[in-house]
């Protein structure tokens, strides 16, 4: 157990390292040949552009000196942004996810006060650990409820303040759902009139000897909402196409390339060869050859399209269906349509962007075996999860290199090389297997069949965090891997489980608050400096960028990764809840790293991030749903704890908790889960009842037949659908979504 | 451990008491005197008529001994009449009832026969039992697992088999939750235009400072469903002016008894005494006084309903909201209304003879404070059931008599009352006790809050389920007390539970064969001879009948008490499966029981049964996951019983089955739960499109403004909201439901 200095001088460690990065970061941010790294939500808006080109090292380097005194006003001027301008500029999600951060202080803050005031003296003068002559303790311990004596009526205390913690988080947690959810609503009212607001997406559409998918599709759509339905949208399995139009963009690439250097020097014609991007082959003239090829691909590109109208193998049996009022689409989409509930599921459209068009064609039976497969799979990589690193990590010992590559023996027989490969490579396996997980959870939410980026996203946050807890939290408490303590766990009672845990956790609290320092701020400073994007661009700008657009994608603005951040964050909600009353010297390092999340990401979702899609905060429930998992957790620990410190009239008290817990649970379950689910037909009508026409302006598709008002179509002769109109419509470019661009 | 002789005796004795209770019930049918007891469907369908009043014996006992020597006729004619005719006859609730047997029939016959045909061989020459000397063992056991020795390669048959009975039990149950869900939707469909049909009940209607209920209503639904809204009915608390109707009705039948008395004795007008039932105060003119009576209680009638219609605090925040087509109504049952979820909720208006009226007005808060509440109280009912048991049997012992009530003491020394005392009296505390459950249950779940009288059986059915589990399965396996169990269980390890319960079972097969012959065989036997409503309705016309209203009401023709019979139907379900792969000489008694059960039910729904409600066969989702709870059960078990076996290979094997198990349940929801909560626009479309307007020839409300046809109403004049039509509604005589008769 490390004492009050060792936790100091590894404070100081970490503190120094943050610093660094931020130090880091303000010096680099300061620099205009990494403005489109540390700026690129602004680029991507346009807003800002490439900083004048007058003096060629001023545009490198930044020399104006006053500036670097100035290097920490990021700070605030992230923080100075309003929520509603934040909302707008870089939508609610991310407003969302950096209120994750928010909750974390709320909840822990006044915890973190109270604690200190009432369990640093309650537990300081326990003086147990005193009296045990043998036992080495430190000043960390002497502050925990490992220096209280067991039967000790100071432990009432301690479970006065386990009330306190879960009813100041519930409220906490429902004040913030409430905040949520009504920002939710705002959002989707305010929202600007776009096709998918119009439209539900139709899957599992059964095949029909008769009649074709369209067909189908407009015959029964015609029948069960007559009033409301307008037009339909096949989905094509174009994946040809899409690689045609992916070469097209490449080609006009290169021929923007050439014409621009033509331009520059207009004496001499550039040239190029016709294989292996210009490597090799036949010379020629390349802004003619370009021509050409981009005609070629043109002319393949309208015959492929063809082909796929065509090709009834190419018809997905999914569809957009589009209605003539936001009120008929929300009410389709949440309304069971067919007498079997597996064929015609509607739902309403995700964003064009947000779709994971691969997935929309499963059927019923298949996803159900997905699911399953992936259920059992889940379970074996979370509980085996140690069991593949072990193998690799003997391999790439001494004995296992001497074996497979025996010619690499006198290598590593080096001191140096056999120090690297005993002290450092086992550690380096790890790292490497533990970022892959989420990636490897990612490519298993997709087999599962979901079908937007958005619920990939949330039910790869739901596995990742289960892994965390079995692999990091009850893995570094109950050391053993995983299936070891699962095999424990079978074997031993349920009444056992949490005395376990519960006894060995107080002795772990150190560790994590070293682990909170590496990970939580160390990590989170190294978010801000955006190594890896940043070597990127200088490396694609030095050999790749030819032209602006190249440019202009060299720069990967990325996005928050909510699958990845979210159940680490998780994570320090976990221990917050858990050593809140067993060990409260945790809350500060806890507070500092929300405090410090919250600042950086606040910047980040201003400066650099540009979300793939908008969810419009879906996710809220799951991070509720979780917070509380963690609150449920902590009581059953607690309780384990002091059923070993022998005082058997908590335990009834302390029963009452979780039960509590999971009443709160189901309570905001039903005040707030279908909000986040469904959409209130209050809040269609309440927007949309006098101008319920779409924008026209946009360039987006035109869903209204041409001049009529939409109050006007409800005449008996308008109503019916005008088949004619909805065939004529859809044949531009694209993958398979032809009709939103 | 009973031999085979034991048994049957047992067999013997339980099939003579079941031949008397059949018996009897040929006997006492044929008796016209008994012709309302055993035929009041058909008389409340008024199909059967009283018989004929010619000759005053014959009017009492049925002297034609040819129609004795047909007495067991009632049973090919039970079985006869086609299905679709009982649907029509009974209705769905009472056919998807019977076909719960049908569906233990249809699983256990072919699993029987199977496991005779493997298992018994396998079992009988295992000689383990023979090996074994100092064990007395009855033939019985030979037949079971027990037999076969620890580490025998005989095992893996049991193992085929497990998996052969999770296969079977898959397609029945699948096959069975289809064929039920055909029948669900072809029965609503065909269902004659009932108001409900068109209408919603809203709930939680959310107070509003400037307007009444009834216009926040109208307002709300015209905003949010302005093309189908048609009218509305706010729900009053009116239970004073139902207790008046209530005397109104009772005056009106002693007015109509003295008035046929007098008709009959026209010389002397009958007179009444004023106080008590006509014994007791002033003698007056019956006639004279029960006329002036009614018209007082009119009056006072017309008075509270001024009273009740004025009195704001008199209308609940609920109320019956009426669409123009089924459609409208659909969407609105199915879709969120306002942005709080717990506001406004919409579903399917129940019939109005299944509403439950005292829980229409409960806000979302109580309600889960009160579901809180219920799942802590279920929680030790059902754990601790035995404790206040156990205390009454204590206090009714003869030393508790003694002590309590000292005056007894020399009755009580005598051996006779002695003997009942210790013998008897426990036992029937017990039994008593245990007849009360269903219906504590029944109030548990009155107070949860459900709305309907159906939710209320649902619900109640799942409790009583799971207490049976607790109390007789487990409590019969493994002896002792629920809570000490539930201690036993909470100390023991997960992996060591299925060990404890699997080892025990094999002995217990006797003990529940038996179980199986007293309660099933003898029990529904019983249930054919109605002995307690033909002793009541021969009481009541002895003492209490006056006029033929007064004799209509005598009857009680009962109806099927799905939360009592259905969770004991499901214990054997349990047992049926636990036992098909350990014991299976059990499966033909349970067979026997189907099959009797089958028969007797589906001549009671045919002659006697009268259902409260008819909700659609919607019960069958709870049927279909009791059956796989009993299956995972039973999976369980078994891989507890070869756990000790000494087959470790087995357990992975088996432990795909629980898995299995899930997945088959979670397919199932998935393809046919939302048939049983949800009404799929398709079914309404399809069957109303054309003439939707409603049956106007009955006497149910009227719902369309008189003499437009449904399709004009869309038209841009018409469409609006006919607030004077539907205000001039609704003022008819009920208790809240005016409207509705």
């Amino acid at each position: 157990m490390a004492n009050i200095q060792d936790i100091a001088t590894s404070a100081f460690i970490n503190t120094l390292s943050a610093l660094a990065f931020l130090l880091g970061f303000a010096f680099l941010r300061l620099q205009p040949i990494n403005d489109r790294v540390y700026f690129s939500k602004w680029y991507r808006k346009g807003i800002r552009a490439e900083p004048k080109r007058s003096a060629s090292v001023k545009k490198f380097v930044n020399l104006d000196f006053r500036a670097y005194l100035k290097f920490w006003t990021w700070m605030p001027e992230a923080l100075r942004m309003p929520e509603p301008e934040l909302i707008d500029h870089a939508g609610l999600d991310s407003v969302a996810y950096i209120r994750i951060y928010l909750l974390g202080l709320k909840i822990f803050v006044p915890i973190a006060i109270l604690s200190f005031a009432i369990l640093f003296p309650v537990n300081w003068f326990g003086e147990t650990l005193k009296n045990i002559k043998d036992l080495t303790y430190s000043n960390i311990d002497k502050l925990s409820i490992a220096n209280v004596p067991s039967g000790s009526k100071r432990l009432w205390a301690h479970v006065i303040m386990a009330y306190v913690v879960s009813l100041w988080t519930f409220y906490v947690l429902y004040k913030e759902y409430q905040i949520i959810s009504t920002k939710r609503l705002q959002f989707l009212a305010g929202a600007k009139r776009r096709p998918d607001q119009f439209s539900v997406l139709v899957r599992n559409i059964p095949p029909d000897p008769d009649e074709s998918v369209s067909e189908h599709v407009e015959h029964f759509f015609c029948v069960n909402h007559p009033d409301y339905y307008l037009m339909h949208q096949v989905l094509y399995d174009a994946n040809n196409l899409a690689g045609l139009v992916e070469d097209k963009k490449s080609l006009k690439n290169w021929l923007t390339y050439y014409e621009t250097r033509f331009e520059r020097n207009p004496k001499k014609r550039p040239r190029t060869r016709t294989c292996l991007l210009g490597l090799f082959g036949k010379s020629v003239d390349a802004i003619d050859y370009y021509k050409t090829e981009i005609e070629k691909v043109i002319k393949k590109e309208a015959a492929e399209r063809e082909k796929v109208i065509n090709d009834p193998k190419a018809i997905l049996p999914a569809a957009f269906v589009s209605f003539k009022s936001r009120w008929g689409a929300a009410v389709c989409a949440q309304t069971q349509q067919a007498h079997n509930p597996t064929l015609w599921l509607t739902e309403w459209a995700p964003e064009p962007r947000d779709v994971f068009w691969n997935n929309l064609a499963i059927p019923y039976v298949s996803l159900s075996v997905r699911r399953l497969i992936i259920a059992v799979a889940m379970f074996f990589f979370t509980f085996f999860f140690m069991i593949p690193i072990a193998l690799v990590q003997s391999l790439a010992s001494i004995d296992g290199i001497q074996k497979v590559l025996p010619f690499l023996k006198s290598l590593i027989q080096r001191p140096r090389a056999k120090s690297f490969i005993q002290g450092f490579l086992p550690g380096l396996i790890l790292k490497i297997f533990m970022a892959l997980v989420p990636q490897i959870l990612m490519a298993m939410s997709k087999i599962e069949g979901h079908i937007s980026i958005s619920s990939l996203e949330r039910r790869t946050a739901g596995k990742y965090h289960l892994f965390v807890l079995v692999n990091v939290f009850l893995g570094s408490i109950v050391a053993g891997a995983a299936f070891q303590q699962l095999r424990t766990f079978i074997n031993q009672s349920a009444s056992e489980i949490p005395k376990t845990v519960g006894v060995a956790m107080p002795m772990k609290a150190t560790f994590f608050i070293t682990y909170i320092m590496v990970d939580g701020w160390a990590g989170v400073a190294a978010e801000v400096i955006r190594l890896v994007p940043l070597v990127i661009f200088h490396l694609k700008n030095t050999f790749l960028v030819k032209t602006e657009l190249d440019r202009e994608e060299a720069t990967d603005p990325g996005s928050l990764a909510f699958y990845i951040t979210e159940p680490r964050t998780q994570l320090y909600f976990l221990l917050g809840l858990v050593y809140s009353v067993v060990t409260p010297i945790i809350l500060p390092f806890i507070i500092v790293f929300f405090a410090f999340a919250y600042v950086i990401y606040r910047h980040q979702i201003i400066n650099v991030y540009d979300q793939k899609y908008e969810s419009a905060g879906k996710f809220w429930p799951d991070v509720h749903r979780r917070v509380v998992t963690g609150l449920v957790i902590s009581q059953f620990l607690l309780l384990g704890l002091l059923n070993t410190k022998d005082v058997p009239q908590a335990t009834p008290i302390l029963l009452v908790l979780p039960v509590l817990s999971m009443w709160f649970y189901h309570l905001c379950k039903g005040r707030f889960e279908s909000i986040f689910m469904k959409f209130p037909l209050q809040s269609v009508k309440q927007t949309g009842c006098n101008d319920e026409r779409h924008d026209r302006e946009g360039d987006r598709g035109q869903l209204q037949p041409e001049g009529v008002p939409e109050r006007c179509l409800r005449a008996p002769g308008v109503q019916r659908c005008n088949n004619r109109r909805v065939a004529s419509q859809g044949s531009r470019d694209g993958r398979w979504w032809w009709w939103w661009w």
